[in-house]
């Protein structure tokens, strides 16, 4: 497929979840550059990058994962991009089993772990870490959208003991069943090692250090963004009001999709590269993706 | 309306509403009163205030209120009594207003003030306040049986500005918005000051602390507790699972219906004797219903 | 001295002193009851008492005496009166004393003591803790006006050695000399154990808090404001902006007079009837001004 | 027995224990004052009360029962007296089998307890909870005199589970176990709500605050300590370095017999009359020992 | 000019301000090596440095620029020398330029921000958000200097609100004004992260911390010191006490320069190559200053 | 000494100590090197190696030397090796010397100092700092196995004042004392910067955190464990019971040996390369483990 292609499959959310719309942009520009024909060949390219970019704006690994095939472009010959576009998708995919890999010695028979929302490198790893252990999985509805209904649901077909809770019953819960560690993804990860995530995570991470639970964050490096040691800030998208309820008369809504959890209230990051403290965050960046830095 | 009617109304919730109750209940004490032509007038007196407080045995109001007037009975002559009931009747329904009179003078021209769930008490001081000051009200949906939307409605109706949130963007709101105090009801209040309230209020407190936000409760005193200065827990009462949603195959639900804000989190009790520390409860619990605690 | 020539020596400070404006005051009224010769008295006296209190809007301690002399008016014979009045000052005149006897007490031989401002209740208290044990006192500059000039003054003059530090000095300052207590004074206590005093009061508590030092305020009973139970907030004064400095363009200044120290941050109130915890403001009012608040 | 053989054998050790040693004084009063054939009955109790109280400087339950019967014998015809301090004294008997009652609602089912020392007050609160509920308790070892050995023991023989743990495991048994609360006794309660305790209480009440686990106190209000309201320190008893070890050369070493815990670290007081913040001390003393205060 | 002349004026403070004196500095060294015509240039050089370094032992960027063009000199070709330096400076001089244009992204449009003392860094990051945003500043007067006065000044001119308040007010002004963020300047960055900076900084980010509000440091990397890796403890200079007042009789006064704010009070330190997590001070030594470490 | 007698003595703990163990190790490896006349010496060597490393499976030290050894055979010529190896165990033998050089530098004079257990870093830094500074040392008893002692014997014979406490007085200790650090060894550091040490470490972390005191690890970057990194938890040791007393029928015990200080309560590891943030941990064992992570 080529990228004007998979651009539009993009917006049209077609194609959905961070790592497949990346895998898809860097994959349209290894088409592009099997194809390629001209004499222009890093410009060109560099305009097939921008329109993929532009896709989607809000994400991370795709301006990650673009940004580092024009890295490699520039810095090696033609001939040989397609082939290490190829080992870098296939780091990507594994980049989720790894993590799971490694995150999952974290977990200890009988843990009870509570999680919000529903992050496929959370449930990689409780499923791993299942195998061997016994473990017992609160989640929250995570409101407006309730994808904790689908966390449930995946932790019980898989055999997983899961209690269901309200939102505003984290604390509570955390009494009643003595939950030994918080286990939660990420949607993004800042230069200082601020997490952005799913709309209550960061209420969540202040309890949890109250009773001085560990918070722990798996998320694979491609989500790291290198733009926010720039200075920039990762804007908060405000959603729709109508996935909270209909309109009220007189009454206005607020419903923020995501909010940050600062890095002192999180222990450690999983990552597929080994497990990090927040503050590591810069080193990470810098060591992946360094050649965006300059 | 006799005792043994008060009693089945209560219990099939045609009377309903804390106040509602206790004030019901004690009714039917003056009536039976003014009618009663025996000879064992304490002992059928007791055996009428107990049917009437097994009616709703989780309220605190009802007990507080019945026991009254047995010890009233207990220390006046019958002749006297219907007419002392009536005055605490009185007392009772004035309560509210004195409470929102005085809890409006802590509220400060141009406030931010968050809610949770649905409280007369917080609702009038709101009320008594936007009669003279500015006032931005955020609420929070209060899941599963969204309360907020009433609160919310009831503001507007009112043409008190109110933003509804999620509850899981209560802190993301308090940066946001600049929350400036949080003004919350109460179901009980216990004998070392801590709160019991809906589902939710304890995370919020603990969220309010986190931000140094004064943190304010509003009740009547007659919610105070005075079986937990014997020792006595609050019985947490969990509630249907099918609130938060249909039944899910293999997974199990929990959906307690208040929790526990303990004392160090709350700055004031608004009460319609004054403001006091929540420490104080022992005191107010002393002067109020002492008669209770031999 | 008659109730209306005392209010304007009050009004133009000639009359200056929580302590002496008060007994000022009810010294008036003492002479006034002596002097009454009409059929009305209370009436009268009444009128009395509020002339003074307008003479100083924003002191507690002359509200407190005038209004306690009102209610001895209502409960006693006016031949009476006089004597009542003269015990009533004579306690006041005294509860320094007593003050400074209990609050010596808690300081220990060796003790490095962190005070700010000015206050008198402090100042007795180390001069008698002084006179068996050897003290430190560190005291803050306190600026716009330099009060900590005059408690170093005072210690000096009285042989006991006191380094004067900056308001900006105080965090290192607890760290160079390992301060042991912080003792400050109190302009009002309110209902809820707040305490307001000079501007600086509460950033030093709160640095005492993060060191866990011993926080505590030595204050007499009369500073206690009842009207804070009933809901009223006491209110900042805001000081002209040349006490900072003369005028610059395009600047504005903040200068208010007092801030407020949270209960949680006040380890011990000296008092002159003893020791209390913050919480119990709300007893000692009781104690002390129930008449006040029917 | 009479005063001076009662001040005798508690000075000698032959009376032990805070209760038995202040019933033993009150009773050698008792004893004094139904003998008694003289003309200044007054002054020669305050000589033999004198006596008892110095006979064991330190305790507080002593002085508080003999400053008690002074009370009684200045209220009261010499007539009454043996039988109102008979009276005291079945109270005092009573108080720790109330307690008891009362502090085991305050244990639910499947508890783990942290306990220190051997407090009586926290036993015979574990054995009455036991009789209806599973418990598991972990105490300490309590260095230098290992009392953590009797409450083994003691628990061990009622059947109740108890694991025996050395005093720097708090924090990791905390973790490890889950403690869900920390039940400790009082050797001294004073004004403000600071408790003195066995050396390492302090510690472990700082580490419960860490992990927000409840922190309860179990004590009889007769160890409340009217002293501390006047101001009076509660003096650290330093106890023999052999407690720890026999002399090194060269060390020196520092053996305090007990700390203080503040009273922000204290979630609730268990007393023979009801649950209580600890702010509520100078409540408890002026209601059970205001006389001594005048 | 030759580094002798050169030493002398920064000695004499004819050259002044940190970069200033780094800057004229090697530019001396350039022209010191431009002229040699020796034959032991690394150690003549090496004499120069040491000469410079003297000239003002308190600075750090003085001798982390000095040492740099050692290591230079030490691993080039001595022509290549003058044309390395002169990038350094060009580097150094546009430091300030590029940290402004990050930090002023994270500056956002209605910030409510508090400075201390008067810092470069701070007032470009302010001017160059301001030229885009909406700001309202609050700067202390920072005693004894009085520095505050420049930074409002400054402001003004430039037609940014800023409001003038005490060093004392720093907390009031927090709640009052609602401050968003604190931002503050930097004299030296240790290895672990703490940051050196004037009197009175660490005492505003202890409250910042406990109002959660962010606090973030503005400085160049040159401001880092590599010592402090090896263990070096930065020397508080203790300034005349006349700064404060003239001598007063029998008080001792105390004066440091500046103080140290521990890393985790720090949110971000931002630099002119972006923004890091205080924890990372070591790496940003490595990188920059490693030759240094040696 | 060849690889499998050097196992043996590791196994029967004739060698000892975690620096000899690993020294022991990489020595016979060096003799294993310069005697090996096979053909697939790489394969023989990782044997060995094997063989090693089981014989005390707990340690750090010697795996990361082992593998270290392991790690230079593969890029380095054979004959190179035995050199490599004598400057590799030159180093670490160094490491402790210029550690104690860095960690002097911290310590100030008049500084009084608080340690647990027996560390030789910790040791070697308080005798270099004694020789120019005045230092009081606090050490506690650290039951089961009283290293404390051991300690106190080694200081007072180098004429350091030192006190010996329980290990239930820290708290006590620290404001009795004044105590200004605490320094204490490690066993193993973690990847994300947790500190494994003696029983009892992370409650007087957690106390000093409490008190705001520095809490500094004295420790060989040998002992950063490179498989925390991979997820790998560090498994406490569970040491006999009978370190803590005989067997007491009906009663448990549980003996762990070492506990974990999270990051958070670290202010600095003081290590042979330089001061570092506990958070930097990682880069340290990328920087000299980083072959072992592949």
């Amino acid at each position: 497929m080529n990228p004007l292609e998979t651009a539009k499959k993009i917006k049209s959310m077609e194609i959905r979840g961070a790592l497949e719309i990346a895998l898809a942009a860097v994959e349209s520009l290894r088409d592009y550059t099997k194809g390629y024909r001209g004499s222009t060949f890093i410009r060109d390219l560099e305009k097939q990058a921008s329109l993929l970019k532009k896709s989607r704006p809000t994400a991370v690994s795709l301006p990650n994962a673009v940004d580092y095939v024009l890295y490699l472009a520039k810095h090696h010959d033609r001939q040989e991009l397609p082939e290490l576009i190829d080992k870098f998708m296939k780091e990507q995919r594994e980049a989720l089993f790894k993590l799971s890999k490694i995150g999952a010695k974290r977990i200890e028979d009988g843990d009870i772990i509570l999680t919000h929302c529903n992050s496929t490198a959370v449930l990689e790893t409780i499923r791993e870490a299942a195998k061997t252990k016994r473990i017992h999985v609160i989640c929250t509805e995570t409101r407006p959208r309730n994808q904790g209904y689908l966390t449930a649901s995946y932790l019980a077909k898989h055999k997983i003991p899961v209690t269901l809770i309200l939102d505003s019953a984290v604390r509570s819960a955390i009494e009643h069943f003595g939950v030994k560690k918080i286990l939660i993804g990420a949607d993004t990860v800042a230069a200082n090692g601020a997490v952005a995530n799913k709309i209550g995570t960061s209420q969540i991470a202040s309890i949890a250090h109250e009773f001085n639970i560990p918070f722990m964050v798996a998320t694979e490096t491609i989500k790291f963004s290198p733009q926010t040691f720039l200075g920039n800030l990762i804007e908060i998208e405000e959603r729709e009001h109508t996935e909270i309820r209909p309109k009220m008369r007189g009454v206005t809504m607020w419903n923020p999709a995501f909010d940050f959890t600062p890095p002192e209230y999180i222990d450690i990051i999983i990552t597929e590269d080994g497990i990090i403290s927040p503050h590591m965050a810069y080193t990470i960046l810098k060591e992946k993706f360094g050649w965006e830095l300059k």
